[in-house]
């Protein structure tokens, strides 16, 4: 277990971050996650960058006051939505210009624009601009883009330390990004050349993008005997339950995943089966809308002293739920939601016990 | 003030119901309801006798456990939803046949199976079962209609007795529902007929439904001097902030409105402007949309001793929530749910002091 200190809080590793794209976890509010009791929540800065805009966070002095959040922030670089949202991408050695999603309006992120965000953002955890190359990409095209992320994150960590003190959270971290596809070598390599310039945290990006697990896990192996021991390592983006136990077997030490609060709204439920994490069956996923649930009494959650979420939980049935979902309430959304991060997250609770 | 005494707790007037159509006040769980200390909400018996239908809950032995909802519950009679929702109507002295809207199964709703829905359902407040008659219903037609309802609220009365003890909830009342349309000498003599049948309290129907504001308080004015001072009159569907003021002026009790949840939805939000009641402009309507709201920072609420609404909301700003409304975000809904439910409570609060 590893202790990561932010301006706003300790974390201890490993750590779930619920992800609040546009400043809220989709159906939750902040008092909500403080519910939860995670420490830390994603934000991601393409969304924030181009709603609500930087003038209005710089008169909120960040988005811990805007969004009213106590915790710790981790932000993304906004390349990732740029890659896979924005409507035009025109990339360079400079950086990448995009047209909006939203109204198609031409931005340029540099990396120095992606720190300066982050840093008006407040974010705690700023993390460098990155090109996240596709799974299928050509093996010389693939050492040309990693090379560039190489040399983009050099200017992230320059940018980064200029910017430190005029920012919204002076005492950020600024972490490094893998990249290499499943090229176990040019990972490797990619992650030395990350170390010699010298990042606070390392995270493996570039992975859940559609590869085999056994592909994923076996770079993550690799990358372990790497990257410094007492730096964080975070795996961006993943995964399954049962993945994230083999992830934190190779040392990860944080996640973000979509998938908790996506399926969530798709009534797709996790719950445990039984305590013993080195079983792959140690959890099953329900389809609320299921004719089986229509009457089932069971509480979506037992009560547990001192966690006002799963006392929540435990006034629902399956029916209760089943019936929201099916009449469309978007109560349903939010009670799944709930449930499966209250999952994740005692999943982590255990794998750090 | 009256006091009306359930079985799930006691309901001081005047008080305003939040209407929890399908088992849920849209976007809230019955504990954030309970935190906006409503010790009474309104569900629909056509809404729940398709869905989940009745098999579930008198399984559940009720909507209360069911939803998890330790306060009143007052349940319409199914009427109106046949007549606005459902695809297709036919009535006749012995009921109103219908299609669901849902999936256009056939069903009969008489007067005797209202009651038995609402007493499965477990209602404190029973309503009988009432053609609610449009404005510009031709005066011959009006009372035929008015004298049919007469009979099917005698009928309603003799189920409801039969039914009790095996019911879900035997402490339950049961209110009569005054008709006429507009024509106050119809409205009076129809009040009069329902005197002598004897119920637990009357509500005032068919009001709120396009007829100009004068029309319904002439109405309800008339009714004040007709219907027992010591019983509670309900008026239904009804209405803004400044007409419940009215309303309450002329001796009405009680009050269901979709206005404050409604509109929250479509970000339109209610705020106080000063504690006169007596002056029409005492609150103000806010377009959350608008670009003025971009950058306030004004809390959404003050904060107030006991009152976990107010402190959840006082967290949050108006450019915060506009940004959650402009960004689709679920979140903005339920917080603006909470906002306007907050007022209508608020403002029956103060109505009552």
């Amino acid at each position: 277990m590893k202790i990561i200190k932010t301006p706003h809080g300790e974390l201890k590793t490993p750590f779930f971050m619920p992800i609040a794209t546009q400043g809220a976890v989709k159906t939750l509010s902040s008092f909500d996650v403080e519910r939860l009791g995670s420490p830390i929540l994603l934000a991601n800065t393409y969304h924030l960058y181009l709603r609500p805009g930087m003038e209005v966070m710089t008169k909120f002095g960040g988005l811990h006051n805007f969004m009213s959040w106590p915790g710790a922030i981790l932000t993304d670089s906004g390349g990732y939505q740029v890659f896979s949202l924005a409507k035009m991408r025109k990339l360079s050695e400079q950086g990448v210009e995009f047209a909006s999603h939203i109204d198609g309006s031409r931005h340029l992120l540099t990396p120095e624009k992606s720190i300066q965000i982050q840093q008006n953002l407040g974010s705690d955890i700023v993390m460098v601009l990155d090109e996240c190359t596709p799974p299928c990409m050509p093996p010389d095209e693939l050492k040309l883009s990693v090379d560039r992320t190489t040399r983009w994150a050099e200017r992230c960590k320059i940018e980064f330390e200029k910017g430190r003190v005029a920012s919204n959270n002076p005492g950020a971290q600024l972490f490094g990004i893998v990249q290499g596809g499943t090229d176990v070598e040019l990972r490797k390599k990619h992650a030395e050349n990350l170390v010699k310039i010298g990042f606070d945290g390392y995270a493996i990006g570039g992975l859940s993008v559609g590869e085999p697990f056994a592909d994923a896990l076996r770079t993550v192996e690799a990358l372990n005997k790497i990257l410094p021991q007492d730096k964080p390592r975070y795996f961006m983006g993943g995964g399954q339950p049962h993945e994230i136990v083999e992830y934190v077997k190779h040392g990860v030490d944080m996640f973000d995943c979509v998938l908790p609060t996506r399926n969530a709204r798709h009534g797709l439920l996790y719950r445990f089966k039984h305590t013993d994490l080195t079983q792959p069956d140690f959890y099953e996923t329900i389809h609320i809308t299921n004719e089986k649930w229509k009457s089932d009494q069971t509480p979506l959650m037992d009560a547990q002293p001192g966690d006002p979420i799963a006392e929540e939980l435990s006034r629902y049935s399956f029916a209760y739920l089943r019936h929201l979902f099916v009449s469309e309430e978007i109560l349903g959304q939010r009670l799944a939601t709930l449930m499966n991060l209250h999952f994740y997250l005692e999943l982590l609770e255990r794998l750090r016990a």
